[in-house]
């Protein structure tokens, strides 16, 4: 009987690894086949790879493809994005796709990896750019363990030159630190000759060493590729990276395996497919998700107020930011914090401390913590990332490509922070943030802005940030008052004012200084605190265009692609506007520094004496011109 | 004799490590009150490292600091930057500044460790941004190796919070594989208690699967240090990091040694500075490095023609970067070359054959791209980095922090790349770059822009940006007009001109085609080439919005921060100016996506055909509102 059983068992051993060699064939040959249909793309990339997914299909991914929203399934992610076509022939495959489908991609409109399929396919983020996927893998393993606390798992699939981005090791850092035995990465090793073996065996020892399961196998051997699964299942304890050795173009001839070819879509895609007859109707039944139970959920009490504080009280935007995420974690259970190692900087410190289960020390990675945020958001928690911002952009922009909904929240970003100095401050935040295809840019200049702001961040989809402010600013707004992204807020104006100042953020307080000093003057000041810069408040802008004789727009910012900008662009179609006049920072030498928050505005021009400087020499030139402004004519008198 | 030799050694020993403890403690002394000069900072940052660099002045620097401009001096990178009242009090002991002086800093217009200070300073580069200062060390290594050729050592200075940053082991990899013997790295571990050892003993592991020679140490044990100074000095074939154990604030009982107090100014320096009566007057005279020969230069001709192109031809500009820069290479020997694994994508390709000894390939490490360009810089070399433009915005932001010159060229940027799809289009590139201080961004439309561009940004102080082009464009530049950072070229025009275009790049190409259409309806259109979008062609465009009544301005980019908000800015104070209207990628699902490049450059709205109905639209309204354009007349006949 043991033996008869051992027999039949080692008979159908050998049908499924039949099986899976031929699924290979056909994945490597759907490759080719995809990437010839479009004359794009890199089907070398793909055909690496075929064994290594064909064994993951068959038998490790728990993943039914025709319902990908399952949220007990597991995930999948192409770090290597230039294998897009592989990812297709799975997808086929697995049923997801048809064949007439798999040839019809890329076409415009549809993206290899893109996001605009992910209902219907199970991406959950878009790839290619190097570095991103495993970082973005440890997230979605963290949601699995300390959020979701479903025993899916997570798998990634990079290329072999990803392992020289700093990324790839903050996520190594990280992952082995929080023993995610829930991730196992496949490193697609398809280098040549001696220096990848040398590579393979320096890459071990560092995984190693950075607390992982490391194992490399020959990545077309499905028995070694299937064994190496299921090692990287049995160890909970750790994260597992399987080291593979391929060759790009394993088995097909036609193809000389050198380097010059990488990159190249196949010159001659017949030929080789010629040379590899194989199935084309091959099907899995990926395994379907043998969970039962439902997401966990944090429990809470679906209320409670947002902090208000009183007018005339003094407070830093950045500790407003603090109490309201901490209060809206007390409202909605799917809130998440994420902090890089400062969350007394950043105020993030209330909402660690109310709801520990939900926040996450990141330590000093802060593409590692943006991808996280990204890995989170993909399950439907809703972070919010708090930072020095001035890292991690490239990351950003990329979660912005993947349509993630992230809040990334900035603190010592401007030039008022004072003393800390230049490597701090990050003046080109609105700029670079702007510029971010549907983001929000926000940056209130009092405590009471910051609640209603915060919570709407949680609400919008896309990319949302704040620069907070380090420094205490007085409450100005009623904490009633209606504030929303996209609004701005009337500091002082009539309907007879003679000219306006733009201002958000720490130059608020220095345009109502100069309005009233200019109002004594006899100049009727209207003053806008513009505290949502994208979307920005047009109807407000284009109103003050109409009715006042200058505008001029004041920021703690670099001159380039902030509030000036975003106040001309409002104004760009208008025939009709007065002249706009922009203080901001300018490459002035040793600027940003260090120094008195009051010394760095002041020298840089944006302090009120420069709003009330800018004003008069305006009006001056104006007079001079003989236009009547009838504030001037007074001064001239 | 042999007797009496040792132990005249042995008391000479003795003598020596006694300096070392008392100089050790004029710095701890020196930086509490330098930081309580100026109530900023953090002494506890500066105190842990003190026996560090109390023997790293005394025996291992060769910097002789009154003359920090000498090319064969020793280099020092602090990257822990807020231990900058340890490096005052370093300058102070080497003679280099006054105790008065010490106590001054840091004033408003004195940065801590900032570049305004660079002729008199040692600094060569700004830091306190995390995970920084090693990468540049590679650099500056690298520099020392392949480029000088002079055996001057690169000391780097790190905290242990750094350690998590990508960046520091982008740095690990690096400097592991080039086995840069010149670099010695310290990092001050003082984290507390058991998790400290685990993780000193983690990244000792770490280190030597990198390639490094790992050395641990008490970092208070002046013998030691000594030791591990010289071991590192010994290993020539490898990299070495030393992790010195440390306390925050060693010996000093009223300060208690916990996390609470990290980064907190001391609430009592006297009581500090009482505890700890030190001499104040010690003097180091810093071994000046003992090199004779000059640094090496490499040999060229001193002229050489750059590449030109014939009218009509088509060629990428991409390819025209790659011809240009090899045959700057041929008439200056200064020009190096960086690139990331992709020269053949980005055209650094025939450089690297033309100027093997000055090409660097950085593999897949954007942020030590830019780091190593930034510390070679720093050795008067100029470095070109090429990459797909998308990562590493941070170091170059950080790198103009340093008033690094640097030239970055970015391919692979635009939505016109086509099928490549997604992840590598990088359409903020204008936006983001234009807000770092002091930098140029160009955007050449054909191939004769690019020679005299590149030859420019070799000469140019600061940040200098060049987004190539991967697909060709026809070359209608006459290779002898006049190309200059801030100019513009004037594609067609006169002076009966109605509308103008404002293009650059691909979208030129697109310009014409619309005013080709547009003067079959009547309408005279002026197109400008804006190649230079930062700085900006100024008065070309004010004599486009004298003399026709609308702007049009289209961009390969996102709406926001890029060309049109360039064109805004630079008519901004203008009370009259016509009509600007933008044409840009704007927030569009699925953009952007993968397709042909004309689909693309369609969906966009950034067409030729979405410039003639943007014109056509405007000039309606126009009409309707009984304006009198006349080819408007015309048309509506």
């Amino acid at each position: 009987m043991t033996f008869t059983g051992g027999l039949e068992n080692a008979v159908e051993d050998a049908a499924v690894m039949l099986f899976r060699r031929q699924l290979a064939q056909q994945l490597r040959v759907d490759s080719i086949r995809a990437s010839a249909a479009v004359r794009l793309g890199h089907p070398m990339y793909s055909m690496s790879a075929a064994e290594l997914m064909a064994v993951l299909l068959d038998g490790h991914l728990r993943l039914d493809f025709p319902y990908p929203c399952d949220p007990r399934r597991d995930h999948l992610i192409f770090s290597k994005g230039r294998a897009w076509a592989l990812y297709y022939a799975m997808l086929k495959t697995a049923g997801a796709i048809s064949d007439e489908e798999l040839l019809g991609f890329p076409k415009f409109g549809r993206w290899p990896l893109g996001h605009s399929l992910q209902c219907t396919l199970p991406a959950d983020v878009a790839t290619g750019s190097m570095g991103q996927g495993l970082p973005i893998g440890v997230g979605l393993a963290l949601a699995g363990r300390r959020l979701d606390r479903l025993p899916y798992r997570v798998w990634v699939l990079c290329g072999d030159s990803e392992m020289a981005e700093g990324s790839t090791w903050e996520a190594f850092c990280y992952g082995g630190r929080e023993g995610l035995g829930n991730l196992t990465v496949v490193v697609d090793v398809n280098r040549l000759g001696q220096a990848g073996e040398i590579m393979l065996g320096r890459d071990l020892r560092r995984a190693r060493a950075f607390g992982w399961q490391a194992i490399a196998i020959d990545g077309h051997d499905v028995d070694a590729i299937d064994r190496a699964y299921r090692e990287a299942a049995t160890n909970t304890g750790q994260p597992t990276v399987i080291f593979a050795r391929t060759l790009m173009s394993h088995g097909v001839k036609t193809v000389r395996d050198r380097l010059g070819r990488r990159g190249r879509a196949s010159d001659d895609p017949k030929g080789m497919i010629a040379e590899r007859p194989s199935e084309r109707r091959l099907r899995v039944h990926v395994v379907r998700p043998g969970i039962v139970r439902r997401p966990h959920r944090f429990e809470v009490c679906g209320q409670g107020n947002l902090p208000r504080w009183d007018l005339g009280a003094e407070i830093a935007t950045r500790e407003a930011y603090g109490k309201a995420l901490a209060a809206l974690g007390h409202r909605r259970g799917d809130i998440v914090a994420l902090d890089g190692e400062i969350p007394g900087a950043t105020c993030s410190e209330p909402f660690a401390q109310a709801h520990p289960d939900r926040y996450f020390e990141m330590f000093m990675a802060e593409r590692q913590m943006i991808a996280a945020a990204a890995g989170m958001q993909a399950r439907g928690w809703v972070p919010f990332a708090s930072m020095f911002f001035r890292r991690a952009y490239d990351f950003v922009r990329l979660a912005a490509i993947s349509k993630a909904n992230l809040r990334v929240v900035g603190c010592y970003a401007d030039l008022a922070i004072g003393e800390d100095g230049t490597s701090r401050v990050a003046v080109e935040d609105f700029a670079s943030l702007r510029a971010v295809a549907g983001s929000a840019v926000l940056h209130p200049s009092d405590a009471n802005q910051v609640p209603p702001l915060v919570a709407q961040m949680a609400d919008r989809p896309g990319i949302s940030y704040m620069r907070a402010l380090r420094s205490k600013t007085i409450v100005h707004t009623h904490p009633d008052e209606d504030i929303r992204i996209g609004g701005s807020r009337l500091v002082r104006g009539s309907d007879d004012d003679d000219v306006t100042v733009v201002a958000c953020g720490v130059t608020v307080g220095e345009a109502e200084e100069a309005a009233a000093e200019l109002e004594r003057d006899g100049v009727r000041v209207r003053v806008i605190d513009c505290y949502s810069i994208k979307p920005i408040d047009a109807d407000a802008l284009r109103s003050a265009a109409r009715r006042t004789a200058v505008i001029v727009t004041v920021e703690d910012h670099w001159l380039e692609g902030g509030l000036g900008e975003a106040v001309l662009s409002a104004l760009a179609d208008q025939p009709h506007r007065p002249p706009i006049l922009r203080l901001a920072a300018r490459d002035i030498p040793d600027m940003p520094g260090s120094g008195q928050p009051a010394e760095l505005l002041h020298a840089a021009g944006i302090d009120a004496a420069a709003i009330v400087r800018a004003m008069h020499s305006h009006l001056t030139t104006t007079a001079n011109a003989a236009t009547s402004v009838s504030a001037l004519d007074e001064k001239a008198a």
